[in-house]
């Protein structure tokens, strides 16, 4: 085991109804209020009346910012700035999934930054200020309700970073605000968390056997509900089983004292950069492929996946086999469960590759768990044309 | 799976030579540092020396607190709560196992209320306001290191009482620490942990897979690494996979959304309030006895313990046989492990089961698996003699 520090101080507030507690949350932070939200599905569901009502009971000033983007976009950050500056903004609520979330932390810090807020994803600064966040989450998938990590895409520049941001004060999960997801964006969910999962499990640190059963954990949780939940999206106690899973698989419980990996995301970030497709999607096409590409680094890590996760049966079989099998047990969940299998699905072809593997390679060698090049990336997202 | 609100601000600060990082920490919490320990233990090991020379370097103003009992007393948290006082304490430095961090946080509380800290205790009142606790970890065990929990008892009225106090600041875990515990303490420490983990996990909670498999990760971890730490107490890697566990079993990751019993620790603090026996070594003697007279309850709950925690070959078993089969086993463990057996290994007679069974259901019926009143727990008692 590595030796490492870890503090996470997001209140989680997790339940049926347990919007109710956004009214002392909400008293606690301040009157002025910026609330930030994508599409119109909060609207559809009923969920933009709650918040409102409530805010507007605690005697909040609101202002919003709608219209944040699936791959949330530096322009739609810079406007939430200039309305924190203006308006005076006490705190921001964000009412919606990951990429709300992120967009509300990237506006959180960069309301009390005087440079422009890409120093911090272009990792030329660190920003410890930040407006005090709150989250409603509506879907299970990013983690980013219980962390300080941020993505965001700089569409001019064709550049996807993540960032060092701040921690949400609180965040509410209903179970029951996923209910509506659609099914495409519940299985991108799906894969989006188990590749956390996947990113901070395949690892070679020794010595880390109750960070692999907490991981071991949340894949196999994942994988009982997922079906469960695409059969019967009102499923509350489905939902809630993945919203959990999703939260734990990056709230920086399962890296304690592992060294990571991340090159997955690295290199979907390069595909969505260019090509603006879920980040879910991208993982779920990206993952099987670097699987393939890297087991051989460490077989028995692979073995014990296999087998702890997908129960696969050793008998007669060699450890390269076992490894093996439990990768094509992942492809298999993938594609039972609908997730996209190739850049094909998304009419996307060779005519990029050399620039999403420069733009993934673009600050160094990507990964740990294999050490990955401009030739190796190019040789990865050729396997997933 | 219920609704729940968690959090947890504690900074954990885990490895060898972690404790550099005292320095920046008492840096920001202030120059009069009270600093709380047991007996000869840290002074043996030349880590009492390491903290006074690290807050030296600080410029820090250090006031002493010795001789923390095992089983904490208020008489001891009096006169620390008096120290804060006259030295204008700005922050406590807990330096030990749980007792000693139990006591730090009953002082941290006490120093800011203004009426008896018992009050606190025998839940008469809740305190929000306490001074910054840091802590020094030398023992795997109680989780305190990581929660707002604190057992304290008052001598005098041979009460045993756990109150809610206030999260550490941070925590500095270095299981180097803990190579110079002696066997016997090892052996508690584990029992503790094990103890808090069946708490958590022996409950009616319906759809509670992840914590469920969480408590069984923690489980199987201590299982694994017990024998080792005791057959070799210089084993790294073997005492960082227990003092991981012992943090992780109790600092609100477990019961998120999970309906808890804590009976077991009532029943052991009744017990150790008269006797003064080492919170560890009760449980061990009082769980297999509160299994075997509560897992009718729910027999699919302790099949699954047993099944996936114990490897119970269920062939040809009935699901009672198995769950039977998972008790024999922590029973088994315990003894081989060298944990008591049971009160006469304490001279412990039936002279007192009476007091006993009153003062751990004195605010009345304890437990949810199977709620216990008096004569359960007497029953539970004398099967522990």
């Amino acid at each position: 085991m590595n030796s490492f520090v870890y503090q996470n101080p997001t209140e989680l507030i997790f339940g049926k109804g347990e919007i109710a507690q956004l009214a002392s949350r909400a008293a606690k932070l301040g009157k002025n209020v910026l609330v930030v939200y994508g599409g119109g599905s909060i609207k559809a569901s009923g969920l933009y009346d709650t918040v409102m009502s409530i805010l507007a009971e605690q005697g909040c000033q609101v202002s919003e910012l709608a219209g944040v983007e699936p791959n949330p976009r530096l322009g739609t950050v810079y406007k939430g700035i200039k309305i924190c500056r203006s308006e005076n903004i006490d705190w921001i609520l964000a009412v919606g999934g990951g990429s709300v979330v992120d967009a509300a932390k990237a506006i959180a810090v960069g309301a009390l930054y005087d440079g422009d807020v890409w120093d911090i994803y272009s990792l030329k600064t660190i920003s410890e200020d930040a407006l005090p966040l709150g989250v409603v989450l509506t879907l299970a998938a990013t983690g980013s309700e219980m962390n300080r990590s941020s993505v965001i895409t700089n569409w001019e520049t064709k550049e996807k970073f993540g960032g060092r941001t701040t921690f949400p004060a609180f965040s509410i999960l209903d179970p029951v605000y996923t209910f509506t997801v659609p099914r495409d964006q519940t299985v991108n969910g799906i894969c989006d968390m188990m590749s956390h999962v996947f990113e901070q499990y395949f690892s070679h640190t020794p010595e880390i056997p109750l960070q692999s059963r907490f991981a071991e954990s949340i894949l196999l949780t994942v994988i009982e509900n997922a079906e469960r939940v695409l059969d019967n999206p009102e499923d509350y106690d489905g939902r809630a089983n993945l919203l959990l899973c999703g939260t734990m698989a990056l709230n920086g419980t399962l890296p304690m004292g592992v060294t990571t990996d991340w090159a997955s995301h690295a290199i979907e970030h390069a595909i969505s950069a260019i090509y603006d497709i879920p980040h879910g999607a991208g993982l779920a096409i990206v993952l099987p492929r670097w699987m393939r590409y890297v087991y051989k680094e460490n077989i028995a890590r692979f073995k014990q996946y296999a087998l702890r996760v997908w129960n696969v049966d050793g008998e007669g079989k060699t450890d390269e086999q076992i490894a093996l099998a439990g990768i094509a047990q992942t492809e298999a969940f993938f594609k039972r469960i609908g997730a996209p299998g190739r850049l094909a699905d998304y009419q996307i072809g060779d005519e990029n590759l050399d620039r999403m593997a420069r733009l993934a390679t673009r600050f160094g060698s990507i990964g740990q768990f294999k050490t990955l090049g401009f030739d190796d990336v190019r040789e990865i997202l050729r396997a997933c044309l």
